[in-house]
């Protein structure tokens, strides 16, 4: 696979397209993202569900939630470098990503990749066995994207993209796969781990006191606030790295 | 009903909807369609299928027929004032549309309802009862309207329309049933009668010798065009009526 | 139909069930209910959907919603004399019951009945031909309720009930259907009128004001039961009728 | 409809296909079935379910009523001049077809048409409008086949029929459907009633005591055959006839 | 995971849930059953299937030897500690529950144990390799039993629990999983094998001569009971164990 | 499993079914069924899917594709020694088998498993973690090809095979599965090497410049030509085997 030792850092001016199943799933690898963007590439996010499940705060309904955590990621990305409009939400329930019509999931990621035809695609390591058991949305997203990839490249397959919008068939060439038993890929992330945290840190209402009782009140927020401050200084002058399995492709 | 009392020739400026089930479906109401569009109404085809399987052309392909009814549509189309994009495509299979996701086609046409926000609907009738054996995709197509019409006046079904798009409620407040047993509401089309003959005369795959041999060799379409001339004579002069059901909405 | 020369209004003891599509169907028979517990019948109320979907209120979402439609169909059956512990909530979506799995559907009215073993059941009449368009889940309700009827008569359908709850197989006899196109069969609820408007006025949440903004102000509530008040006062003294069909069986 | 001048009564060395929900449903034209053996046609029976659900013998399992209900049909097929190589069981469960999936049903059908190419099918009505709420088979296979027939004429729809099989498209002309509301055609089959009446009688687990406890008891046996001969005395001499809707074909 | 190093052999007054694929399943760790209903635990069966595929005899239907495994379930359940009444039954058909509703088994599942709130959960190993090829329906019973228990923990799953039954999340806090290929927790049964031979031995249907000839005559009965006998005799005195791997959780 | 010391070299009037996803598939085993054909044993193959999406020619469609394809396996097979009528397609769309119905897959597997009675099956090995993520339509086939064996050893699945079609229950002893990654049984092929190789190049429009146009020009075909002889002559005199995983049969 010679086209692979081309190291990420060294990009620019690349398109990137990353395959979540939920709002904050990206923090699996936003260190990377932190240091795509800073290089000059684009990167665009794909949201398989909308994460309207997530919260112990009884008083908490799901179309709340919904739009919590909308805001709550489009913060989180704005942190690495990416804008609200790089965003694409295809809006399934959270939870349910397995009970949806799998074909449709892959039409719709095939489209997406003809559209916006990236360098590279991140997701969810479909070959992580641990996957089996418990994430079933983990593992229907990583099916889903390798299946619709695949899809894209080849005419037959969804031809109403070609057809009514004019998109070409496409083959991703390049695939990072996170959350992986086997990784074979390391990016040292030591210089944007503030990135990462504050990354994480917007999604207040899946971690910490706001996935029980959401919004937080005032001494509950500081003192988040403050423990957030001290994980950055811990962070800083460490090294960090996030691993990846890259992946091969076959057509 | 007092909000009918208005007739449709007086209108103007207004946006309208056609709903069908596959490409030609339209020339049941064509004639209607042409005097909304010369009195400056604005209006939008939204075609369920593509049409592919109506051939009797053994050597035909459902992807070349896909692409032969999209371009005969778009010619039809333009001579009763429509043009390409106007005309929005869901791409399902000619006479499966029974059997797709009946849920996801409410929502497709929720979506499409509240982006545009049409003054009036045209549709099959869904009251219609002899849809009931032949046909049914025009059955479907009937259905799917009404229960995305309905759906589309309700924040609280499909609300990733509001969510991620921003696509406020609308509740459609008119309806034209064409194809219908029960027609309540009488359009003279006599004045525009040649536009839709000549509408109806651009699906060459589907009627006459090209439902069997597709394209026509060159002296079939000239006896075609002479045939279509001869059509448009006898038309001129006479009365003619598109009829509907005018229709009742129960949100 | 000898069996069904004795009329309602002279039964007592007897056991009916009551299947609806949403709370608040149960107002297009809520005076024969009245007339029913009066005279000592138990009559069970089957609600296949929640209602979560219908409000214009956009600040409402779907769980809230549920939450309060439960509360008022409570209220509006008390009105009538039927406790809350008599009340099913089978806890569809509101508006997608077309879209639940209809062989358990049918094989959760079986089972109820098999339970209760009923001597009547009122439901949507499943010819009627207009429930066709408007109102999926009322033609839904009526279909799974008469399937479920059917499948209950038989052992061999849903033979589980028999086998790890020893419920035999039961032929309901008698059928009521209301909001029938072909009702063959009145019954005068003059006497009963005031509890049949008091049993739809709970329903807040629906009609009037509520069904934009909820709950009411304190002004706005005010004049509703003036509103409520005064439509009980021009009801009495005058004639009041609901319509059935009263249906064949056919097993 | 000038085809259709010609009376099936004068009909000789045809092939008719008749598609049937259940075991016994051939009985709503079983006189007119003997008329066109008789004269030299072949008719090929379909039944879509095996009737396996249809007995109040406690006792009875869905395997064994299947196995019954299939040598009861032979034997009935054969009093009318059909042996059982002309049967062809299509399997679904009894009251179940409904959910079956419905591109596969139209798809046997389409392939079976295909394959015997029938000057003429009979089925259930299925603009029956009361066949909306009691005997969902019916309703099924009503639609199943117009659907399948009318697959059955494009090449387009299961080209795997012809690809695989070699089996060319084929238009059925003719349509008789029965258990219609809107009869428009009457075959006298006055001088075949005998033959009617011995092929329903072949039911025993269907109709009388054997749908309540199977096999009969000796006694039991007796009687019903005494009350079978006395039908037969009773019906001779007398005009039947069998009614049907004789139906348009829309391709 | 220091909640995990209390040893269940020292528990007394728990609530333990065991989810089965089939009758019998439950031989897999009945020895460690009965150590817990000695010691004065609570044991909750729950089986997905009847087990109504599971014959060789030709003359057996489903609906048979469903009967016959639960008799034989109860009996098995017996020998260990288990009555009757905490045997919960799915009813789904043997060999099928792949292909039945996975959102409806999740929700099943999360209502159970939301109801009874167990402090321990057994299971089949979802993570367990060998589970991809053979018997199907382990690897669904697996998959949703998880599904179900992390559903479990969140009101926003299947809230009509909460709603219509009062029914508060529940976060099962121990998983012990059997039949794994990665097992990292033993339990000594040397004290309990002869029970676990004889819970085993209850399934005449299952295994032996039984599987192929139901039920068995007196000889082949009597042969069976002697080998019973001397397989208990063999096992006395040895050193037995169960195997589990005992989970982490993820919510 | 002492039946296994057989070596499949040594057999000679068996018949062996050999599961494929696509054509072209039966070239990861085809030199092992040259050497068994060769001995005289009869070779069948099933091929779920058509085949009907796998070229990068943007002139192609399905159709063209699917016929193309049969073509070609059918002149691949008869390199081998497998004459036309022994291949079975069951038609299924490439890339698309997932979404098929996995109980009619199963069932159709199952038919024909007792149908033909086979002494061996080959097919993917349903254990191969990596087929989690790419092809499939392997992964499906690998289930669904022994989910269908499983059901064909017991007469309750699919019980209509025996009612009307007289096929008995049949357990396959014997499993060969190709593409695994544990495989524990190797065939020296080199004695059929020049035929393994002619079998893959009949697969002009799936490897090499017939995947991107087809039909190949003149020149192309010729350079093609003149590669495999090259392929062939390198082949010769040097050991190949093929590997397979001989497997554990669960009833």
């Amino acid at each position: 696979m010679s086209e692979h030792d081309n190291r990420l850092e060294t990009w620019t001016g690349k398109t990137i397209m990353v395959f979540c199943a939920h709002p904050d799933d990206d923090t699996m690898c936003s260190g990377t993202l932190a240091k795509l963007t800073q290089n000059g590439n684009s990167v665009l996010m794909v949201f398989y569900t909308n994460g309207n499940k997530g919260s112990h705060d009884l008083t908490m309904t799901s179309e709340r939630l919904a739009a919590i955590r909308k805001e709550e990621e489009e913060a989180a990305c704005k942190v690495v470098g990416i804008p609200p409009e790089n965003i694409i939400w295809l809006g399934y329930d959270d939870g349910e990503l397995e009970y949806a019509d799998k074909r449709a999931l892959a039409g719709k990621v095939a489209r997406l990749i003809r559209l916006y035809r990236p360098d590279a695609v991140f997701c969810f390591d479909p070959g992580r066995q641990y996957e089996q058991w418990h994430k079933t949305d983990h593992r229907t997203a990583a099916f889903s994207t390798v299946d619709g990839a695949r899809s894209a490249a080849y005419h037959l397959y969804f031809p109403e993209h070609l057809l009514y919008e004019g998109l070409q068939p496409f083959a991703v060439d390049d695939f990072f796969y996170f959350d992986s038993q086997e990784p074979n890929y390391e990016v040292d992330i030591s210089d944007v781990v503030e990135l990462k945290i504050l990354n994480l840190s917007k999604h207040t209402s899946q971690f910490g006191p706001g996935h029980f009782r959401y919004p937080l009140d005032e001494a509950t927020a500081k003192a988040e606030a403050e423990a957030l401050q001290a994980r950055i200084e811990a962070a800083k002058g460490k090294k960090h790295i996030e691993k990846f399995r890259r992946g091969e492709t076959v057509y």
